[in-house]
């Protein structure tokens, strides 16, 4: 019998997790979910791929993971949530549809980074997820940034270099609003980003709003095509994945196709 | 000099606290603050009167609290979340509108209750102030039981019985509705609450909400005038106050008379 492939939904509370990607002797989101699918398909062991590898902190409520199994049983989302700790919960499961692959047919990631900037809008609440900074953002003039940084770019400013991986990527929209409560929060969509390009982005721009730098500064750091060590990269804490995004059922595999063959995701 | 009179608001997650009130060897909010002002107004010790008595495990978003000082010093706010724990931020002090109380001066105190009724909408980030249930709620069917709750009422049903204190309470609003994220979120506004109130109002709106019992129940279980065991006091980490409302400032001191005349707050 040809083994189902599985599509897994799911959020977690990044705070006490190494990140996503499983490292031995280390507590993680592959791991826990991994060891959690393994109990329930009753198999020695899993493997499962992701659209977003998140790092250490970050946290998710749009996770995406696909793993094969022959014969899945019923009620898996209550059956995995019945064994997996408290800080992930799995949202749905389902048959994937032909040719889905969770990284390699997503469309874009979606991520918010969430910024309490004054005191009034401090909430003990939802301090795992929002960076409390210490003087008041000017959202103006970091959406004027912003906005010099949105289409096809070399991100290699804002990237962790890999040997051999390309840093060209398309950012879709980068901008700041404030939400109900009052908090600054960043939308950062792009088809794929590389290693610490979404907190070095938030990085860039907070020295724009709170007047260290000015909003010309994004461009310039962009076009340096290098680190610049002005640029902080900004706690995970504040970094959440909150979507990934497909095509249509029939345009999935095509998709992974042409993403594959950059091969730099 | 006379002292002045300060009001401050302030959130937090009542998580890890034994309740608002100070008790002796017991981490609780009251405690906390009291320990703070004493610091940071260099004084041996420090009374605190506030609007809202919250329960062990319930979080506060809008809780306001007066306390007198002399001189007290400049940038309190700061000050005071410089040495408050992390679970508990001070979002503004300002000087007090004459003849202000934060207890008896309050016009109403407004409560949520958050319950994820699907696996879809849990959010492990929430965790800590949503109650997570295990079947779908009929949101139509608890608001039309809510809607005959709304009103001035003896709430003894609904009340841990204190001797020689009234338990007739105006219900301003008792609504269900489903907020951005998916979750059901009650929203409760009274003059005051007597003890576990709002927690029994929800336990019976759940079983209502479930299917467990008809909405005729609710007016029922009002009517009988007495606990009943069927009636769940639903957990406490899914209670936030959320917001005290006061009159404007000439009404303050008028409010206050009127409230202790009434000897039951």
């Amino acid at each position: 019998m040809a083994p189902v492939r599985l599509r897994i939904d799911l959020a977690y509370d990044g705070t006490d997790f190494y990140g996503w990607a499983a490292q031995p002797a280390l507590r993680t989101v592959e791991g826990e979910l991994c060891a959690a699918l393994a109990t329930v398909l009753r198999l020695p062991s899993v493997d499962v791929t992701c659209a977003g590898r998140t790092d250490a902190g970050v946290h998710a409520r749009g996770q995406v993971v696909h793993c094969d199994a022959d014969d899945p049983p019923d009620q898996l989302v209550r059956r995995l949530n019945g064994v997996l700790p408290r800080d992930v919960r799995v949202r749905r499961v389902a048959e994937a549809p032909e040719g889905f692959d969770a990284r390699f047919s997503a469309l874009w990631r979606r991520y918010a980074y969430r910024v309490a900037d004054t005191p009034e809008v401090l909430d003990p609440l939802q301090r795992r997820l929002v960076l409390a900074w210490p003087r008041p953002l000017d959202l103006g003039a970091m959406n004027d940034a912003a906005a010099t940084l949105v289409g096809l770019h070399d991100f290699a400013s804002f990237c962790k270099q890999r040997e051999g991986a390309t840093t060209i990527r398309t950012l879709h929209e980068l901008a700041w609003a404030r939400d109900a409560a009052g908090l600054a929060v960043a939308t950062v969509r792009a088809d794929a980003f590389c290693h610490s390009m979404v907190r070095s982005l938030v990085g860039c721009l907070l020295a724009i709003g709170e007047g260290r730098r000015p909003p010309e500064w994004a461009a310039e750091v962009l076009e340096a095509g290098a680190r610049d060590s002005a640029v902080a990269v900004v706690h995970a804490h504040g970094l959440t994945l909150e979507e990934v995004a497909y095509p249509a059922d029939g345009d999935l595999a095509a998709r992974a196709q042409t993403t594959m063959a950059r091969r730099d995701e």
